[in-house]
């Protein structure tokens, strides 16, 4: 029987396992157990890797036994059902007070539930979001653990170990109970997937407006880079536009086929809004424009579709390059606004007491959204901790306001010459639609009353109304409307 | 004990079902028993309805030993547990081949659900979408039924007789089987919120752009209702407009509160599409319009902030309000389309045969979306069975290609005037990305690929390949990836 020596374990030893798992390892003070379904991916594991001086287990049993008390494993398994048959098993053989964390992408629903089955056995489940891809997981994460407090107290220092960090502080926190960690992780995602389209839409404008190639538009990011923009994606769009593929000689970009796939969290992110009741138009444009362009019956059958578009004839590149960054910028605060709105809506209805300023440290660094101005939403919740709207603390504010006329151009230019910007104008409608006085919402619960009596409020005086639009046309108050 | 007089019952008796039966028992050869969980509504409704000839029961025996067999009873309570409840205990007092119709709200997945535990007791159950409110339900509603093609033998001359007539046709169609019927009546919902929404947007326009007060408004939107926009919300649009408060003497849409309400559909349409892989854009931006109008705390918040826009000089009146109607014509063709392709993949999804013709159809009259336009609907799926995108048919091409100048001058002039436009601009940037040669979703797969391995396709040969990144950046086939 192995002797427990290990002080964490990880099931699941596919890349993003093995690689948390040579992280964990390369910490000092672990000793890490590891098992896989089947043996041969640990074996290899073992042979590429003794520096890490794993503890290699063979069934369950074994994993348990090798694993100092609470025994803490974390399992990175492909989410879905593999997930609840790893937790089955675990369950068998941990005893109270051990801790099972999972480290895949799990649905925060799903988290919530396995939470709620496995409490009763008195065993801790954590789940925890983690972000960063396979480098992320090998040199340090960005971690969202959810779960118990008690939990909290054992996992801080390993997980601590592990995580990215960013100037000083490792990124990692406690997010809050249950699934939080997993649902902070999902608004992550949706933020990535509007942050990528923004800088898509961006890229596409300075190539087709601006005749830019490119290596060219490549530099151009590069020196947003060292802005308000910097940002890890920001930073990657560069090297990818730089990229010259080998075969053609021509920009890899150009090569690579224009379908984007999807893994499913940018949808996730969109439905529990809607849910929520939480408007992350953004997100959502960012989610159908892949969609989208992966249709290609769809495409070819419109490509002959006229353009009625005229050309956009930039005078001043330079100005016009300016341009395109302000509304990339005000359209990414945009969303990053939408998406700690849904996090706030989040955090109420799942009754999770959620510390936005502690997100954002925690996405500084090792995450793929990490960006040089989470600092700046950090502060604005330590300003304000019940701060309504992200974009209406000061810092973001002005970045909006000094961006309007930039970012109104880029958008008009781009309907004017039929270069499709969902992502940018979908932004610039939710800002103008939020700062309204009067939006013709009131219209539409005109509409609502008139075919299904579905009652309205009016500005003047509080109650519930209804106009009798098929009878005399007066109005009566909800209470007697039938 | 009852005799069984009645063809066909209805249980649950608030405004929709008691209109339902009323319309049953309007027409010659139905007799309509009618059950209510409380008897005092039954007894109202036939004290108030003595010609209808109700047969009134008490409990769900009776009701059951009033009706002729097979036995047909149309539920008509709020969707939810309710529904579950009387299908329990209608299952309880018929037998096998018998009839239950759900003409509620039900969300499809409940009604797949249902059909297929009703089905193992040999009873019929049928979903079936009914739109158009309680006038409808009175006089003639749309009904989008799915169920079995027996169940249909038996429920086609009761629905035809009741439902709403088109050109000489009954508004009325099997959908296909198990939940088509709340599928197709779930995606009308969605498009009438688009719908809404564009109309809502073009009133904002004239009002705020065009300087019209709301009587001028209603005046256009009458003329616009003789022509190709011709639709039951242009006509009530005008006559909510037309409507003047009594007790301030003001247009009624200024005293309306400017939040506007959802009562779920719109929200399940682009959740369903988003498991679909459809972009209904519109739709969604329609749903998240309404929840950011009913963010009162957040409008606030951001009523300060900067407009940084230009005033819109509107020098030629006439020839503006043709652009906003152009505008709304284009964009509503791309709000049908997206819906269309959300049908076309919910029947491939969920195995149903549905005629997109038969849909167009039986929308033209009783249903909340009923418009002119949509015999071309109608029309072009005749024309190409297998059209893979509505707005590509002759007609809606030639409509879009001669609103393009409008639409685009429309979502340029409100981006620039800082007024929010997120359903014309949401279509404009759908249908040109739709109609593009080449989008950016390459660079989003590049950076996929970057961060994540999610690899790409190329564009000049078949198979999935990996740049190696953190590498030598040569590429391998993704087989080598790892």
């Amino acid at each position: 029987m192995t002797q427990p020596t290990a002080n964490i374990g990880v099931v699941g030893l596919a890349v993003m396992g093995s690689n948390l798992a040579r992280n964990l390892a390369s910490r000092e003070g672990n000793t890490v157990a590891v098992y896989n379904r089947s043996y041969e991916k640990t074996e290899t594991l073992l042979t590429e890797h003794p520096e890490a001086g794993f503890v290699a287990t063979q069934d369950y049993a074994e994993f348990a036994a090798a694993l100092q008390k609470p025994r803490t494993a974390i399992i990175m398994v492909q989410a879905g059902r593999g997930t609840d048959a790893v937790i089955d098993a675990l369950t068998e053989v941990f005893e109270p007070g051990d801790i099972i964390v999972d480290g895949g992408n799990a649905l925060f629903t799903d988290t919530i539930r396995r939470e709620k089955a496995v409490r009763e056995t008195g065993i801790n489940f954590v789940g925890a979001g983690i972000s960063g891809g396979e480098e992320g997981a090998l040199l340090g994460p960005s971690i969202m653990p959810g779960g118990s407090a008690e939990a909290w107290v054992t996992l801080k220092p390993i997980l601590e170990s592990i995580a990215a960090v960013a100037e000083g502080e490792p990124c990692v926190t406690h997010i809050g109970t249950d699934g939080a960690g997993h649902f902070v992780k999902m608004i992550h995602n949706g933020i990535e997937y509007a942050d990528m389209q923004l800088i898509a839409e961006g890229y596409d404008l300075l190539r087709r407006v601006g005749g830019l190639d490119p290596a060219e538009i490549a530099d151009i990011f590069a020196e947003w880079n060292t802005g308000e923009l910097e940002s890890y994606l920001i930073e990657i769009t560069a090297e990818v536009l730089r990229q010259v593929d080998a075969e053609t000689g021509k920009p890899l970009v150009d090569v690579i086929l224009d379908q984007a796939g999807a893994k499913g969290t940018g949808a996730w992110t969109v439905k529990s809004a809607l849910d929520l009741g939480v408007p992350v138009s953004g997100i959502a444009e960012a989610v159908f424009a892949r969609s989208l362009s992966s249709k290609p019956a769809q495409r070819t059958a419109s490509s002959g579709m006229p353009a009625g578009a005229e050309e956009w004839q930039v005078t001043d590149r330079d100005s016009f390059i300016e341009d395109v960054r302000r509304a990339l910028f005000a359209s990414k605060i945009v969303a990053y606004s939408q998406g700690f709105d849904a996090i706030v809506a989040g955090a109420e209805e799942f009754g999770w007491s959620i510390e936005k300023g502690d997100i954002a440290k925690i996405w500084r660094a090792g995450c793929i959204i990490r960006a040089r101005f989470l600092n700046r939403i950090t502060e604005a919740y330590a300003e304000q901790p019940d701060l309504v709207a992200l974009l209406t603390a000061p810092y973001f504010a002005d970045a909006v306001g000094g961006a309007l006329p930039s970012w109104r151009r880029v958008v008009a230019g781009a309907a004017l010459a039929g270069i499709p910007t969902p992502a940018f104008a979908s932004s610039l409608s939710y800002y103008d639609g939020l700062r309204a006085d009067r939006l013709p919402a009131a219209l539409i619960q005109g509409q609502r009353d008139f075919f299904g009596a579905h009652t309205y409020k009016r500005v003047d005086k509080d109650g519930t109304f209804h106009t009798l639009w098929s009878g005399d046309r007066t109005e009566v108050s909800a209470a007697d409307a039938h």
